[in-house]
C-alpha cells in the first residue's frame, strides 16, 4: 500500500521539527560468526543515550532479501515505495552527477566505445579509458546538435558520460544502443511506445552527430546510450506530507533524490561538521531537515571494518548538537546495510532508532543490529517511516471517525 | 492483500467458540521517560495468567503510524481491510447512534447553524447549541418531506443530528452543503457522479422543507449537511469466516460495527458484568463473540492514567467467569491505543493477547506493551487478527495440496 494514500489526506500543520539523519550503508555483519557489527563494535555514548529513550526497530528498504541502490533506498526512506517508483537508470545517473532534470527531459547513460574499421563494436567500454582522458570528449560532445532539441552532456567516471535531450515531445521509453556484444554495429534507438517515437529520433540524430566529432580518437571512436528515462514524477514533501523539507549533503547523488521530492538543498557543507552548522543556521526556516552521511558506506564498500566503525564514532559525535536544537522527533537510520564483510550493499534491515516524546520506548539500552530487530517499530517497510514521523511529531489526525 | 480471498474458500465449521474480548484503547504510553505504561502499572493477575499459556503481538490497526478512528480500528480487528473498507461518515454517525441502515440508503450528517437576514451564515455550529435544546428541533425536522422518499432525522449531540434518505436510485457521492465559512450562503447539495444525482435532488428539497420549519428560531433557523454515504457494502462473517456472531456491546457505535459485519447484538448489558453475563447466557447459541469494553478509552481520552488503569484491573477481574466457559480460542486486544498521555486514539500497536491449545506460547509471563512487542504473533497488521483466531479455533483448512 502506498501510505501517501492516507497521509495526503490526514497530514495536519504544526510547530514541530523533525530530523532525519540517514547514515549510509548502517547496518553491517560481524566478521566472524558471535562477533559484533560494525555499529555494535562502535563506541557510541549519544547513540546508546538515544536508545534509552527511543524506539527502535529494522527498517526493511524495499523487501526481505533485495538489497537496494541509492535511488530506492532513499525513495523509501521519504516515504516514496521504491517498488512502485522507479527512477529510470539515465536519470538516476543524471541526478547523481548533479544535473537539474526538468519535467519533459529525457536522460541516458552514455558509454564510450571503440569501433572497428567497419563501425563494428570491439571494445564496449573503449578499454576502460581513464576520466583524464574521456572528460574531454564528453565536453567535446556539446557540439553535436539536434536541431529544435537542447541536448545536455555530462562527464561521469572512465567510459561513462550523461546526455540529457530536451524539447517538446519527448518520454524514455526507448531501447539500449548497447547490444551487449562486440563484433556488431551498435543498434539504432528504437521506441518501446508512440510516445517515445520522437527521443528515438532526436538521439539517432544526435548519435549521428556526436559519433562523427570521434571520428579519428583512437580509443574512444563510437559510443552507445543505454537507461533512457525522463524524470521521475513524484509528488512533493509539501503534498503528501504539508512539510516544508531541507536536504544537508554532501555528494550530488543525494542532493539529487532530495531535490526529486521537493526538499531544497540548503548549505555547501563538505563535513559532517559543517552539516550540522548548516542544520543550526537554518533550523527556523524548515520543518524537515534530511541530512545523508556518506562515509558509513563508503567504508563499507571498501570493506574496512574498524574504518566504518570509526566513522560510526565520528557520527555518534556530532549527536549532541543535533539534540540541543530539540527537535521534536529525530531519526537515526540508514538507506540500506553495507556490511564490510560484503563490500557491497545487502538487504539487511537497518537498524533505525526514533525518539520523541511519545514514542513509546521499548527498554533497549544500546543501538545495534540485535536491539533493532527486537525493538517496539518491529520490522517494517522502509516506507512508513515517513509516516511514524509525522505521527510522532503529531502531524497526522486520525483516520476515520 | 484481503484476508477473506483465503478465508472465504478455506473455512470449515466446527463447534469450537472463540471471544474476541476487545478494551478499546487499551494500548498506551508511560507518563515519563522510563516509566511503565496503563497496562504494565495495572495489578492484572488472570492477565498475566493468560500470558503465561497464550501467545503475545503488538497490532497495527491499518499501518505505521497511522491513527484510526473506531470504525477503521475495528473494522481492521473484524478481518476488514480498514483502507479498502471505508465507512463514510455519515454512515458512521448514523451506525454511532444506532440506526439501522439499510441496502441503498444514503446518510449524512447533519449541523445546525445560525442565518442572518439574508439567509448568509453567521455561526456554522449554532453556538454549540446545548442538546436540550438541538434535539427537539432535530424531533421537529422529522415533518420535513420529500415525496415518495423516505426521510429520517435523529438528534445527535449540541449542534449535530443525522439525516437518512431512503429510496430508489440513491447512492452517497454528494458534496457538502457546509461551505466551511462565515458570511457566504449554505451550498446547494452536488452530485460527484451521475449515480448520485437523484440523492443531490433530494437533499436539497429536504433541505428547503426543513429549512422553513426552522424559520423564526433564533439560535437555529438553518442547517447543513454533510458526509454524504450509503451504507457501506461489508460482507457478512458467516460469509467470510462461516461464523454465527454475536456482538455484546454497551455503546450504540459498537453495536453498529458489529451489525455492519453481520453479527448479531445480544443483550442490553449496561456494565461489563452484565456483558459477561450475556456472554453465559448465549454461550450455546453462538460460534464467536465479540465484547466491546469502552472504559480503556474513555479514560486515556480523558487523560486520567490512574483511572484507566483502574479500568484494566476492573476488566481483568471479569476474565475467570469468561475463562471458565472454556472458549477454544479467548482474545483480548484493542482496536487502537489511547495513551492517557496523549489524551487521544494513537498509532501505537495494540498489545493483544491470543490463547488456545495450540498457539504456540512464547514464554512471556506478563502482558503489556514491552512484552507483546517481543511476543510471538510478532508486529501484525490488525486484518490478519481473525485468520489467527480461526487457525487457532481449528476453523481453517489448508491453503492448496
Amino acid at each position: 500500500m502506498d501510505p501517501h494514500s492516507l497521509t495526503r489526506e490526514l497530514h495536519v500543520k504544526n510547530d514541530s521539527k523533525i530530523v532525519m539523519l540517514v547514515a549510509d550503508g548502517l547496518g553491517g555483519l560481524p566478521m566472524t560468526p558471535g562477533g559484533k557489527t560494525e555499529l555494535e563494535s562502535a563506541k557510541k555514548p549519544n547513540l546508546d543515550a538515544l536508545a534509552r529513550i527511543g524506539v527502535q526497530g529494522a527498517s526493511i528498504p524495499v523487501c526481505p532479501g533485495i538489497a537496494p541502490g541509492s535511488g530506492p533506498g532513499h525513495l523509501g526512506l521519504f516515504g516514496y515505495d521504491p517498488v512502485k517508483y522507479l527512477i529510470g537508470r539515465g536519470a538516476l545517473e543524471a541526478t547523481g552527477i548533479g544535473f537539474h532534470m526538468q519535467p519533459g527531459d529525457v536522460a541516458a547513460r552514455g558509454n564510450f566505445c571503440t569501433l572497428d574499421a567497419s563501425g563494428k563494436i570491439s571494445d564496449r567500454r573503449a578499454g576502460r579509458i581513464p576520466t583524464e582522458e574521456s572528460a574531454p570528449l564528453a565536453i567535446r560532445l556539446r557540439e553535436a546538435k539536434v536541431p529544435g532539441y537542447e541536448t545536455f552532456v555530462e562527464p561521469v567516471k572512465e567510459h561513462r558520460f550523461v546526455v540529457v535531450f530536451r524539447g517538446a515531445g519527448l518520454a524514455g521509453n526507448v531501447k539500449d544502443t548497447d547490444p551487449q556484444a562486440v563484433g556488431v554495429l551498435p543498434l539504432a534507438a528504437e521506441a518501446h511506445d508512440a510516445a517515445s517515437k520522437k527521443t528515438a529520433e532526436i538521439a539517432n540524430q544526435w548519435i549521428a552527430a556526436a559519433t562523427k566529432l570521434l571520428a579519428g580518437e583512437k580509443k574512444a571512436n563510437g559510443l552507445t546510450l543505454r537507461g533512457f528515462a525522463g524524470r521521475p514524477n513524484l509528488p512533493s514533501y509539501e503534498e503528501v506530507y504539508g512539510l516544508k523539507a531541507a536536504a544537508i549533503a554532501v555528494y550530488p547523488m543525494y542532493k539529487g533524490l532530495a531535490r526529486l521530492v521537493g526538499m531544497e538543498i540548503i548549505g555547501r557543507a563538505q563535513s559532517l561538521s559543517e552539516q550540522i552548522d548548516v542544520l543550526e543556521q537554518n533550523w527556523s526556516k524548515f520543518d524537515f531537515f534530511f541530512l545523508h552521511y556518506k562515509y558509513t558506506d563508503s567504508t563499507g564498500e571498501d570493506g574496512t571494518f574498524e574504518a566504518k566503525v570509526k566513522k560510526i564514532e565520528e557520527f555518534d559525535a556530532v549527536l549532541p548538537r543535533v539534540n540541543a536544537l530539540k527537535p521534536k522527533v529525530l531519526i537515526v537510520t540508514g538507506d540500506h546495510s553495507t556490511p564490510s564483510y560484503l563490500k557491497a550493499h545487502s538487504w539487511h534491515p537497518v537498524p533505525t532508532l526514533l525518539v520523541s516524546d511519545c514514542c513509546r520506548p521499548d527498554g533497549n539500552t544500546t543501538f545495534g543490529e540485535n536491539t533493532s530487530i527486537r525493538g517496539g517499530l518491529g520490522h517494517f517497510k522502509a516506507k512508513y517511516l515517513m509516516t511514524l514521523a509525522l505521527a510522532n511529531a503529531g502531524r497526522l489526525t486520525k483516520y476515520g471517525a
